[in-house]
C-alpha cells in the first residue's frame, strides 16, 4: 500500500480544493487583504522594551515574550576556544501544529497564510498553529489561538507525531518547540487566512522562493511516511522514485545514533547565560548591537504596522543576519537508494550542543576570502554545482517573528560515485533517508536546518 | 521468526556455557577471589576531597570524579514551590555497554562480576563496560577499561543500540550515560571477572535480590526485541506470553509522546546549580550532610579497602538514602496484551525535568503516617498486593559507585479489569509494552526507574 501522505504528495488537485489556479488565486486574495510596513527605529523608541540597568539584557517590561541576553561559551577543543555573543532567551515550549483531515479521499493539511514582521515578502505559509506558550495562554492579551484545541485537548483526533525539536542553536538558547501533527475527522470551520492543501500543493509552494516558512518546514519534515508498495515509475534522472523507495527500507538507525552519541560524549563545549553587558567584541549603538567585524548578525529594533481588517502597530527587537546563508545536502543514489551527507554540528545554544546538520550550513561570505582548502568541507561543491546535478535550489526564510529578512539558499546537489565512495572528512557521514525518517520523530538528532532541507527533499517526490 | 534475544531469553544453558550450576559456581568462585570493606569516616579524613572554602562544594583536588554541589529549585505550580538540596554534579557522558556474540547459535551477553563500594553484597553483575569518561580516558590513572574498544572504535561490530539515558533526577544534575549494545563476530578474550551469559541466565539472576546492578538493568531494557512469530505456549496466568506478544504489536507511540510533551510544555520548574553552602534545611556535620527531618538521603564519607589479587584502598563521598524505596508497575492484560500504568514524573535533575516514571516511585516511609487518600496514588495497591497478582517482587540496588546501600523494592502487580478501566488520576496513563519498546531507544522518555522495571518485566518472559 502506498502511504496516505505519499498519495497526498502525488495529488495536485481535488474536486473540493481545486488545483494550482485556486491556490494561486487564494494566495493573491489573501495577500491583497492586508500588508505590513516595518521601519528600523532606535532602541530608545521601543515601547515596553528596555535594557536592564544591571545586566544590559534587552527585555519586555512584562517579563514575557523573549529576552536578548549574553552567552558565555568555552570549547577547549574547538578552533575558537572561547567566545561571548548575544542570544535569544525564551524558556518556554511553543506549539507548531499541522491539522490533517481526509478530504475527497486524500489527506489534506490545514495551512495558514501568515504575515510576520521579518518576512521579506508579506505572507508565507505557516502551520495551522504556530504559537509560543505565552501566546496561546494569552499572557499578553490578544486573540485566542485558532485551532489550538485540536493539539492540546486529549481525544480530539489521532496524534500522528508529537516531538520536541530544537531551533537555531547559534541564536536561541535551548529553545524547543513541539512539532505536532493531528488527524481529525471532525467538521473543521475554515477561518479567514486558512486553507486546506494537499501535500502536493504544499510541495509546489516549497519549490518557490520564500513561500513556506520555517515553522511549516520543520513540521512537514516530521510527516510519517511508510510505503509498502513499489512507487510508480517517474522520469529517469529525478530523485523522486529513490526518495519514495527510501520509505520502504528498514531504517536501522543505530549506526547513526552511535556516531552522533560518540560526538556528543566527546564534545567539551559549555555554554551558560551571561549579562548582555559583558558580551565582548559586540557593541551596542543607538540602533544596533553588532559584532566588531560586522559578522554573524545584528540585534535591531523595529516598528511594525500591520494593515488589514484592522490596523495594529507595535515595536519589537529582531535579529538581522549579516548576509544570506547556504544550507545544502550532497545526495547520492550510489547504492540504489537515496543517501545524504550529514555532519555532527556543534552549536552552543542547542540543548545537547551537538546535533546532526546538513552537509553545508554557513554564511559563504565569511569564507570566500580564504583559500579553498581552508573553507568548510564541501562548501564549494554545494555552492557552485550547476545543471542537472542541482536537484533543489530555493531561497527560504527563517522564522519571521524573531528574525529580520533571514534568508538561506537551500540546495540539494547529487554527486557521482567517486564522491560518494571517497573518504569523508572527520565529522561527516552518509545516512539513508530511511535512517533520518526513523530519527526525526525524536528529540536531539536533526537540527532545524537539516529538518528543513529534509522537507525540501520530500517536495521532490 | 522469533527474535534472537527472545531465543536467548528462552535458553538457560548451552554446551559451551553450561547452565545454572556453572553460573552459580562461577559467581561463588569470583566472590571468593576478593572482598571489600567500607568504613564511615569523618569528611576531614577524606584523601584528596575537601569542601571548597568559598562555595562549600565537596570536590576532589584533581577537579575530576564528581562534585557534591547545591541545587536551587523553583516550581511555581508544584506542591512545594521552592527548595534547595545537595546534588551530584558530573558533567560528562559515560559508557554503559554490553557486548553480545553468538555462541552455540544463541546470542550471549558478556557480563562482569563487579565489586563496588556501595553494594550491600560484594559483587553484582554489571555490563561489559561501565565507565565514566574520565575513567576510560584514564584521567586519574588506573588501568585501561577492558573491552572499551568494541564500543568506541568504529567498525568493530554491529551497533544494535546507542542511546543517551538519564539517571536518578533527584540525585544527579543532568547526568546521562550512553547505553550501548554491540554485536561482535570477533574472537573475544575472556578476562578475569567476565563471563558470557544467555539472556535467560541473566534473567534468572534478575529474579534474585541485588544480583544485577542498575547499570546492567538500564542497558538490558534497551535490548531490541521484535518477534514476528507467535510465542510458544506458557503456563496460564503468567505474564510471559503477553510480554512476548507485545513485541509483535504495532507500537504507535505518538499518543504517549503527545501526553508526555504536554506535561513537558506545561512544567514551569526551573533548577540551577548553587553553592552547597547555601542549601537551606540541610546541615553539614563532621560525618554527614543531612536534611533537618532526616529524610531523602545523606552525604557520607567512606574509606574503602578492596582485597583480591592486590589490596587497594581509597576514600570517597557516597550518597546514602534514608530508607528503602518502592518502584512498581501496575500491569494489565485487559485488552489481551500487556499494558503498564505510567506517570509523568517531575525530577529537578533530569535534563528535560519531566520523564515517564513507573506507577509508584517513592520512599513509602515518608508517606505511611499520612491518611491513605493523601499518599501517592497506587502506593498502597503496589505495596500491599499479595499472592498471584504479584508477578515480580525483588530488591535491587542502585549504582554502587555513587550510592551507599541504596535499595529499592521492585514490584510488578497485575490488576483486574475494574482497576484497568477505572479513570486514572491526572498525570497517569496506561501504555503498552510495545509503545515503551519503541521509545526506549531514544532519549528523554523513560526515567531510570521505569527502564529498570522494564528490564525486570522482560525477565518474566
Amino acid at each position: 500500500m502506498l502511504d496516505r501522505f505519499l498519495e497526498s504528495a502525488a495529488t495536485l488537485s481535488t474536486p473540493t480544493l481545486g488545483g494550482h489556479g485556486e491556490v494561486t488565486a487564494w494566495l493573491a486574495e489573501t495577500t491583497a487583504r492586508g500588508s505590513f510596513t516595518t521601519e528600523a527605529i532606535p532602541f530608545a523608541e521601543l515601547d515596553g522594551w528596555s535594557f536592564d540597568p544591571d545586566t544590559g539584557d534587552l527585555g519586555h517590561r512584562s517579563g514575557g515574550f523573549f529576552t536578548i541576553r549574553g552567552l558565555d561559551v568555552h570549547d577547549p577543543a574547538g578552533v575558537v576556544t572561547a567566545w561571548t555573543q548575544p542570544i535569544i532567551h525564551q524558556p518556554e515550549v511553543g506549539v507548531l501544529g499541522i491539522l490533517v483531515k481526509e478530504i475527497d479521499g486524500v489527506l489534506c493539511l490545514l495551512m495558514q497564510a501568515k504575515m510576520e514582521p521579518g518576512n521579506v515578502n508579506v505572507i508565507q505559509l505557516s502551520p495551522t498553529v504556530q504559537a509560543t506558550r505565552s501566546n496561546f495562554l494569552r499572557l499578553h492579551g490578544g486573540a485566542a489561538t485558532k485551532y489550538l484545541e485540536h493539539f492540546t485537548e486529549p481525544g480530539r483526533g489521532t496524534v500522528l507525531v508529537d516531538v520536541l525539536h530544537s531551533e537555531q542553536g547559534g541564536r536561541f538558547f535551548r529553545k524547543r518547540n513541539r512539532n505536532i501533527i493531528v488527524e481529525t475527522t471532525e467538521d473543521v470551520p475554515l477561518h479567514e487566512g486558512f486553507r486546506w492543501f494537499t501535500l502536493g500543493q504544499v510541495h509546489e509552494l516549497l519549490r518557490q522562493d520564500n513561500m513556506v516558512n520555517m515553522d511549516s518546514r520543520t513540521v512537514l519534515a516530521c510527516l510519517p511516511m511508510n510505503a509498502t508498495a513499489r512507487p510508480p515509475e517517474r522520469r529517469a534522472g529525478e530523485l523522486g522514485p529513490a526518495i519514495v523507495e527510501s520509505f520502504r527500507q528498514d531504517p536501522e538507525p543505530a549506526g547513526i545514533q552511535n556516531w552522533l552519541n560518540q560526538a556528543k560524549g566527546a564534545c567539551e563545549l559549555t555554554a551558560k547565560l551571561a549579562p548582555l553587558r559583558d558580551v565582548g567584541r559586540w557593541t551596542r549603538g543607538e540602533r544596533v548591537i553588532a559584532h566588531e567585524e560586522g559578522r554573524y548578525f545584528e540585534v535591531v529594533a523595529m516598528s511594525v504596522t500591520a494593515t488589514g481588517r484592522e490596523v495594529r502597530s507595535w515595536t519589537q527587537p529582531l535579529i538581522a543576519p549579516c548576509g544570506t546563508g547556504l544550507v545544502g545536502f550532497l545526495a547520492s543514489r550510489a547504492r540504489g537508494y537515496l543517501e545524504v551527507l550529514l555532519q555532527t554540528r556543534v552549536e552552543a545554544g542547542t540543548p545537547d550542543i551537538v546535533e546532526l546538520g546538513p552537509t553545508v550550513q554557513c554564511m559563504p561570505d565569511n569564507y570566500l576570502h580564504l583559500a579553498p582548502e581552508r573553507r568548510p568541507p564541501f562548501l564549494d561543491h554545494v555552492r557552485t554545482a550547476q545543471g542537472k546535478d542541482v536537484k533543489y535550489d530555493v531561497v527560504l526564510s527563517e522564522e519571521g517573528g524573531r528574525f529580520y529578512r533571514a534568508e538561506n539558499r537551500y540546495r540539494i546537489v547529487e554527486v557521482a560515485d567517486d564522491v560518494r565512495f571517497a573518504a569523508t572528512p572527520p565529522g561527516f557521514r552518509w545516512a539513508s533517508l530511511a535512517q533520518l525518517s526513523a530519527l526525526i520523530p525524536h528529540s536531539g538528532y536533526l537540527n532545524v536546518e537539516a529538518r528543513s532541507l529534509l522537507a525540501c527533499m520530500r517536495a521532490l517526490c
